[in-house]
């Protein structure tokens, strides 16, 4: 493990992405939430996506400037063509658009297509539930959970997010539709051990403990029939909303050369009476002093992320090795381009085209 | 039990709640909702709640009258004050206004508060989706669901209910965030069976398999950590938008005598494209021919109720025992006031006025 300074992790993380044509907003936006995920403790969801994005930019399949094509179907619901822009960047264009309108429809939603990886999604409803509104976030993602009783992934791990505003501290809902996530099932697999009975099948469809073997096969849904049920509505409710696909069709979140086909659903509520969010705040101090049935108190969503999102600013971020030494790579070859640093507009440095490096260096 | 035809059972149900008052169209609405839940098999949310809104009509805490004071917060969000009205009057109201308001704005929501039981939510986003539009309904209810790792009751059940148009037929999730209902824990007390480990806590808050202490304690939530997650995030969500009460403090769902402190929330987006609704079916089909794991084929939410459905229809819905002596005895005394049957405007009758009938059998 490497142990990184924020600061220096987000300064990295932006320069790489200024190397690849991408501007200093959008860049920030990009670094701030993978950061975020670190800072939160959640590694899967960090630095570690950065290889997959610089390679989706590369590719061709992440667009450096897009930040989608905004188009109101009524006036509560903006339909986005993502353009293959990068995720967040698209994401909270979109947000920004229905954030504003909300204030005057009382409710409004993003339903956006043709865009890049969310990453970490209670990243965007807290942000919105600081402010003061309420939201919802889901997306669709490729196809790794089964459904209840079924031996092959059919459905994405389907993220639900929800924030809202309370005091102190608003609460902040992000969970996973699967059971586990296929990068704890890697994790599993690269350091020798045997999975828990329950969270996956091989790739034929059969139980097993083997982490190798499940990586090519499909994770358990959580909380059995009625998560799976879940999992599936939100698959449909994103597909249906904003027309992107469904099940093995998705494409574009884990691989680095296929133009994304998944979905992703904002909704906004504008903002509860000031009272309304004292009160809340109250209720969720009251879940947290319930007498608890072990050593370990009574959490409320959120608490964990933002206790470790404290102590992480101060000390540092730990990065797996692997994941640094890429992230050194890339920066090292980052500074390099100096010209692209300071103008992500120019098409070619001294070391020929953007296209042309880009092509060079594909896989 | 008792085999009853479904017309026969739907006539009883609207002609008591004649003889207390309420309006051809509301009785209607109040009977098809219990019957549907009958039909489904979910006889927790079927006739067997007719005692409970009889005793609530006779108390005065459900008004047979009310259908909720309407107030557009914007132009797409409907605030609503059910003024104790029925749930299922109220709530039609609200979702009627909500999808003409959607064909409009794309998106419209209601937040409802001082409304009586909304009964089975499916119900309600299953007519939405069958007419063509989306529709995400959830609602608070009585704390009876322990936070995880918390020794009392701090939630309600919770449900969450989403309908999607879908070829042959729509998407129906409708799911409680506790792991098993009350109803289901009163049903193992009376049968004398242990409940398996892990359903419920004793009111110390210790696990307990006996079903008898459970009903005094309190329900675990579906899907652990995640599940319990959710079932809070719902609860607050709902309260804040609807300015209701939260945890211990809501009332009027399980009691005869206090007016309703929960909330309810619905959401409707307006008509997808026809082309994504037959893909959407597709995509369903495929989930459904995924190879099983074991001899039963793969579900898709609604699939067993829509058969459940069917059956009953055809053979008749079978009543516990009890249920229906009281049902006959609320129908025969029912039966002894024909004046109102005919006119429910009709403010007496030959026995003396209404409001004194009802005081006289209260409890």
């Amino acid at each position: 493990m490497a142990l990184v300074e924020v600061t220096r992790l987000r300064r990295m993380v932006r320069e790489i992405l200024h190397a690849h044509d991408v501007p200093d907003r959008a860049a920030r936006l990009q670094s701030d939430l993978l950061i975020a995920a670190e800072l939160r403790g959640h590694p899967s969801h960090g630095v570690f996506r950065l290889r997959r994005i610089v390679e989706r930019l590369r590719t061709g399949v992440a667009d450096p400037l897009a930040t989608g094509r905004h188009d109101w179907n009524g006036t509560a619901l903006l339909r986005v063509d993502g353009e293959q822009g990068l995720g967040p960047v698209v994401a909270m264009s979109a947000l920004d658009a229905v954030r504003e309108r909300a204030r005057s429809t009382g409710v409004a939603a993003a339903v956006i297509r043709h865009n890049n990886h969310l990453g970490m999604l209670s990243w965007y409803v807290e942000q919105v539930a600081l402010a003061g509104q309420v939201a919802i976030a889901t997306c669709t993602s490729e196809a790794l959970v089964h459904p209840w009783g079924g031996r092959r992934a059919m459905i994405g791990t389907n993220p639900i997010a929800i924030g809202v505003p309370a005091q102190p501290h608003p609460l902040v809902l992000d969970m996973a539709t699967g059971l586990v996530s296929m990068g704890k099932i890697h994790d599993y697999a690269n350091r020798g051990l045997p999975l828990p009975p329950g969270w996956a099948l091989d790739a034929a469809g059969e139980p097993t403990t083997d982490a190798r073997a499940a990586t090519a096969g499909s994770i358990a849904p959580f909380g059995e029939a009625k998560g799976y049920a879940l999992a599936l509505t939100l698959e449909v409710l994103v597909a249906t909303l904003t027309a992107s696909a469904t099940g093995t069709a998705v494409r574009g979140t884990l691989d680095s050369d296929q133009p994304s086909s998944k979905g992703d659903l904002f909704i906004v509520f504008d903002r509860p009476p000031s009272t309304v969010v004292e009160s809340i705040g109250a209720y969720l101090q009251a879940v947290r002093d319930t007498e608890p049935t072990g050593d370990a108190p009574v959490q409320v969503p959120g608490d964990r992320s933002r206790l470790r999102s404290g102590l992480a600013a101060q000390r540092g971020i730990e990065v797996a090795d692997e994941v640094w030494r890429h992230l050194e790579t890339l920066h090292d070859s980052a500074r390099t381009y100096p010209a692209v640093q300071e103008s992500a507009a120019t098409p070619a440095d001294s070391h020929g085209t953007i296209p042309e490096r880009a092509e060079s260096e594909r896989r």
